[in-house]
């Protein structure tokens, strides 16, 4: 996995109130590693909720797997550069358009199983499935939109990065289908 | 996970007692680093212990559980501070609070399992899940009490963030009545 | 693990169009670290269908292992090298033999397995075991090619190592048989 | 984990010969890093192999590992100390006694798990317990011995280091025991 490295701030021979005013600055980092924590993670829940609907782990599901994976490992660089160019248009973008990839990414798997696994099951209704499947699509959406109003403004940008996986927190239609149907 | 990097010394043209005593000066890294694998390592036991009583992984465990994964890959970044600026009062501070933070998260996941699953187990005394609330909650606590003592005494912080983790190695309350039922 | 390390550019003053170029130049980074991870993939994809195969993790197979893993870890240095020198000779070659010996460690599982489980399973036929034995071997060997080709174009090499993988994220001969026999 | 960093060499306007020259002088970082990966492994061996008699992971057991780990991720420091002064006395010492100290975590899980779950297992020869005994702690001592002899020679030393592991890559006598019982 590609590594982040938050540079420790040099606080030789600063007063105590320098040493907090330059830990404050590393903030930014820790937002943007905080967000992008929060992405991955909400990615790997749904992950997780995804695979009660697999009977057993084929080779196409391991290549998407492995590109998902490769998106998520490389998502560390634009979270560095974010943290460091916040209020550098390019880097925002890029920032935003890493986690739509990434997001699509995990969209592949989603139609994947769908088309290979669900379909067949008679107990999901088709109306549970188009929900499922508006949901999991508008999630990288939201990513392009959000990258998008970057051009219009840059902490607009940030603060949406940030609130859209919270929504995806909440338990999801497939969650709630699952739990019906337990 | 954020990485923690200690950087090698430069011992080119150095007598070997030159050398020794450079490697010597990474030994606050070295305790920094050590107090914080054991705090995650206290972390990761209990969490095991707990994980006793969770029938299923359910939503709310999986996000708890992402934001104290999240709390722990970022303590490398205040224990690579404390290892480099260990006089340094804000740091001090800095690290006690990750610390205790990280704790909160874990009682997080404790406060859920007892009120989700615990609390319809008749088989469990409620004086035994009383004490084992306790002796959960004293352990950001005592965190922040050590972070606190910082404005009296850096060492003695220091000394307590130490010895704090190496109490919860000690089997617990849930695990003694894990014992008894087994 | 070796840690790979893409160094974000320094884009402190610089205009939107220069912060675009300086984005661009990690360009090759992020196809070698691509062009690895996918290597590394294909490896772990083989190594899950391979296991189906073992009745038990014998001391050979874990030494087997071990020896991989090694290579695996290790290919994060070459990929650092070949992202940042890819003009240079002996980096391109440097890269192409790492993979190619990766492969080779991936190869002595397969015929420690095919020696040892195989041979004795009288359902698989000796034609998919010599065709399954080819397919294998051919990663490694077009690894070797593909450092040799580097000679006449650096270039050409590149692209190679890029392709190669590719193929054997198709199903491979041991997939196809496994799903025959299902 | 402790990250291990090679950095990469700086071949900017170097001729072929040069950078051949250049990614040469790396070879002692690789030499120590697959030492020390060797050495981690034959730990992770013996470890899977200890792990059969166990019947239930208790809070010891998970206490040592605890510490275990904690050493076996400590090792990347003085693996790349040795990487880049090979030729210091006090860091070829301090390599040896690093791996030492795993050696000795690694024989508290082997006497816990003896006096715990094998004391009782009738089946198991005393002379096979005391033999595995002997070739459980001569792994740590050899290492001990190995950095004593850094006082007379450096050389001497490293190459004890590289050959000890490979000894214990050989079937050890608890599978023996494990593959006669099956």
């Amino acid at each position: 996995m590609l590594a982040i490295e938050i540079k420790a701030p040099d606080l030789t021979q600063t007063t105590s109130s320098e040493a907090i005013a330059k830990l404050l600055q590393v903030l930014p980092h820790v937002l943007s590693y905080a967000t992008s924590f929060i992405v991955i993670g909400v990615i790997w829940i749904n992950h997780h909720a995804l695979f009660h609907f697999i009977k057993r782990v084929d080779r196409t599901i391991l290549v998407i797997n492995l590109l998902l994976l490769m998106c998520v490992a490389f998502i560390s660089y634009p979270t560095a550069l974010i943290g460091e160019y916040g209020s550098s248009l390019p880097v925002v973008v890029f920032y935003g358009l890493s986690l739509a990839i990434t997001g699509f990414a995990h969209n592949a798997l989603w139609f994947y199983v769908l088309h290979r696994y669900l379909k067949t099951e008679i107990t999901i209704h088709q109306t549970v499935v188009q929900k499922a499947t508006v949901w999991t699509l508008s999630y990288p959406i939201s990513y392009l939109v959000a990258a998008g109003l970057a051009f219009m403004s840059l902490n607009l940008s940030i603060i949406l990065y940030a609130l859209i996986p919270t929504f995806y927190l909440l338990p999801g239609i497939i969650d709630k289908q699952l739990i019906k149907q337990a």
